[in-house]
């Protein structure tokens, strides 16, 4: 019963297939070989156009990255209060940009309101060097907290950063998770919605690692090519990477671990709605899933062989909590099974 | 016949399988699982000592992590001026130190004399503000020219940081290489002659994507931490980089992939010195072979099949090279056969 | 009536001598110079201890190169939401520091406090490279909105710091309007209460162009002045600056200076106080004035040749504020005159 | 005697009482002020067209920052060996760049010749990510070492920038020095030439505190705005600098001052190579002098009061010098006297 997080997973059988079938022969290095070459063009027939992809090697070299790309002295990157940029990298934003600088916004669950950002950005109007200025606005699809940004949702963020010329980000660590969730394509919930530049994961969703930014401006890819190298994330064996992708998007292998781990969420989310002993925080939307327990609980459920941690309770989230309760988060991967999923309801029962 | 570079080959078999063996299962995430705590005690055995052992994706990473744990503003750090880190590594070690300085130190073929280094610090003393001040020295271990630095050699330059309290990394992307050139131990070449701290690389010798960086003060571990999240170099799922170090540092596969890989350098250089259409420019210790030759018998080559590039001509190098003659480096690795540098050699002959 | 803000004054007569009389003659430069040793005594002796001093150009120098002097990788320095470091310095702190974060504490008019300081450091523990690590703590005394720390709150804040072991770092652009509004000492406002590093601002109170950092730690002033250095902020002729720092702490012109001001300030606000037309938003501590008005009795005012500015509303302030008020600033300084602060009056009575 | 440096000298009387009648009054902060625009006004006559000016606090900052608004990702800027920016600013360009690299470039006597620089850029060619790319050539005029670049040299020069789409950079720390050694004007000295930016600097001729940074492309003086900001460059009363400029940029002072220091120059030239017991090393064009003598000599005359110091011997002198004698700078300025210099020719004679 492991839902600690869903890179607590391996590898998904087919991508470790595939990028065993990679070992033998030569190839050339830095991303210039033929299944480099081959996976890029599967990423433009995903995406329904042209686009640059660059691999990297973590979700937040993806994300420091996709800043930088856009990056201006005194720039300000406004994201979620909860955004992973925020809460669990370490300054690397600010680090690999130099030293720009996150602002909060606020919003119910994971997802900013286009209200909030307009109201965070006035705080920057008129333009002065004393405050510095809006660099860019990054989104989490799906979010930290399992929801997802509806379509219309993304419209109305991406018109508050397009009115000042801004440019949009998704961390897409779960991209695939935020896709089945919407039934949609990822034309329609990227660059259709003003989506400049996404961190596509795929570590989370049955890869080793296997990380990429997807830029739609392909005259950036120059450009970013420098800011990759410098920033030590271009790989000599990048083959072992695009392997991956390879398998990965390969007969909507990616499509389908993201709904099996998004069906074991709501069976999980189920489980614990019916529970007596636990309560549902609120419903998820992709695969990851919050609920409401006394401490003690936790204890004997960690003990009866479930893994799973607290987690800080959302500023938004007003539910009262009780002095010994906890908010604990519940990850599910291609890799969980039903069984493991039923097991643990029986426990809670 | 694949000569462009060591990191045109793929993964070792054998390398391939013990990352297959650990695809299933759940592990925690972070380089805290069981395989990563095996992988660091492995390390402990190989260096006859405890070391701290950080994952890290790429050599630039490795090297840049290195030179930033001994940061200093106003740092300078010194190296052969052909090293990787001044040549090759678009600048990371400037950006991810914060804007420290390389300093380019002269030798014969790829390796700094301890005289040079004493002339190049004392540029910098009296200690001002104005020049900046010494952080560090590097040395390459095979260095980029296919020699190998004596322990007689590193115990001279190690006594010229030392005796400035100065910190010695060694660029180990070949570590393997030299070792067994060498004929020691890792103890032996490393901290035993002074060295503070190693970029060890398992990429170029048979890995997919292994690097680390060993620390011999393990009291800088908790620092080092920090320095390789914030450069976005922490991987999630750490266990498909142990899991290549564990079989590569098992039953001595590292040592004999160093091996074969030497051997075969030094099998074409053979051939090399045998040709008269091509000449030898110098032997190799390690698994890179120099020639010169006409550039039409370069193309020529190429056009046969054999697949190697053009080098700039160390600076140390002084032997007469014609206008319509080009220096050519060629690469050897565990996936070379003596079948490839037999054809090779034919059509030399 | 200039209440803009204390840097719209000139130097004051006595500065400007004192700069004068060193015109002439030669000196060493870049701080060696007999006055520049001169005045690093004179801050010996205000302080009532050895300290270390570098002059610096700006306040934003001063704070930034502060922070800089405890940088560590993932660090994040706590400091009132609406500090100046925050708001209004175009992210130099995070540029000169290599890109560590600045976490925004919430307290009454400018002031945090001790439990929300606590509050906001528990985010960081236990100790994790993801959420970075606390890494200092700066308090603006006097604060951006008037007001001052008492000598209990600063110890209240110190010990949270203390009990973490981070430094504490005082921004003190109005230092002396601080100091002569405790009517306490140097000594008693800093490290007597655990403050490791201050910006001591002179600009804003009557000099050119004067601003120092100073360090009671003096073991680490030579690693400071490497920082300061590469920060481009070592002045060849540094007895500039010296010599307006000379002329400041001589004969207590620097504390006559915040006494007048303060004086003025507080006649303004009992000059608002008593209007009938603009409402005093809270009693001034220093030389800053924060009242509400409507928007047409500021522009009438504007008009009338009183040069005020519009304030953001601090989020502790929660009186209500009509949509067509707007809460304004009044600055004053050494050159503000009483006749003015009569005139001012005159037009709100 | 003091040959020192020219930043020993004070401020010239006239740029003092300039400054001083500036004193009182109150004038709008950050740039903004009436005695801001005029200086920006005068330096538009300057360089006959429209410019952007920054004042900045150090030569460092406007080299810097003059690079920092030209960086790129992987930059290398390419300037002479023994340019300020590598020998003595402590890795600042670096820093204040991000990371970027400088890379020396040889010549004769401070000037690097166009051809060098071809050769220098020919190593990056073609582009890679590996070895990072051009971003900028740097020309110091007067350079280091006394000398001045000739128009046809700065043509020459520009020609290999341009043709690579490469901004070129003046670090005009001694620029009236070297305009009036080549009696021409501003405009012909650098954006005639092709020079992008130029670091206007004021204190070595005469100010206390005044540098600049010009830009010829004025499209890019927002960018700079946030850049000098971020870089805590913006003095808040600003008009301390400009007042200093709007005094040393009236009736010529500035020419007249260096022309003064360059006779006072070649007059000390003269005494030399009117010496038996000290040679001249080369003829000074500008304000600064070179000689070799013995090491027993110079320590005799500092002994008599003549304060002047050692220096690195230029790696483009090829003239022998004993292991007995040392090279030595002297530098005149504004403040330096016929009689002194007569003085220390008497030492010499």
């Amino acid at each position: 019963m492991f839902f600690a997080s869903d890179n607590w997973a391996g590898a998904h059988p087919k991508i470790a297939d595939g990028l065993s079938a990679h070992t033998a022969g030569f190839a050339s290095a830095y991303g210039t070989s033929d299944i480099d070459r081959k996976v890029g063009e599967r990423f433009n027939e995903i995406f329904e156009r042209e686009v640059s992809v660059f691999f990297v090697g973590t979700g937040t070299a993806a994300n420091s990255l996709s800043l930088a790309a856009f990056n201006q002295p005194g720039g300000v990157s406004f994201m979620h209060r909860e955004a992973h940029m925020l809460e669990d990298e370490c300054g690397a934003p600010e680090f690999l940009t130099g030293g720009s600088r996150l602002r909060a916004v606020d919003g119910p669950l994971g997802r900013m309101t286009a209200e909030n950002l307009e109201h965070a950005m006035a705080h920057f109007e008129p333009e002065s060097v004393h405050s510095g200025r809006p660099m860019a606005v990054s989104v989490t699809q799906a979010t930290e907290v399992g929801t997802v940004y509806s379509l219309a949702e993304l419209d109305a963020i991406s018109a508050v950063a397009k009115t000042r010329g801004l440019p949009l980000h998704m961390d897409g660590a779960r991209f695939a998770n935020a896709l089945v969730a919407l039934d949609t394509t990822p034309a329609e919930m990227t660059w259709k919605r003003g989506v400049d530049i996404v961190s596509f994961g795929g570590t989370k969703n049955g890869c080793w690692c296997a990380e990429a930014v997807v830029l739609f401006d392909t005259s950036k890819a120059r450009e970013f090519g420098f800011l990759r190298k410098r920033a030590a994330q271009l790989f000599s064996k990048s083959r072992f990477i695009a392997a991956q992708f390879d398998a990965y998007l390969a007969d909507g292998l990616w499509l389908d671990n993201a709904r099996h781990s998004n069906a074991m969420a709501a069976k999980l989310a189920d489980a614990i709605a019916a529970s007596g002993r636990v309560r549902l925080a609120w419903r998820p939307q992709a695969n990851e899933v919050f609920a409401v327990m006394p401490k003690t609980t936790m204890k004997e459920l960690n003990d009866a062989g479930a893994v799973f941690y607290p987690w800080n309770t959302p500023r938004s989230y007003t539910d009262p909590i009780g002095a010994e309760e906890t908010m604990c988060r519940f990850v599910t991967s291609f890799a969980t099974t039903a069984e493991e999923v039923d097991r643990f309801g029986a426990l809670i029962a």
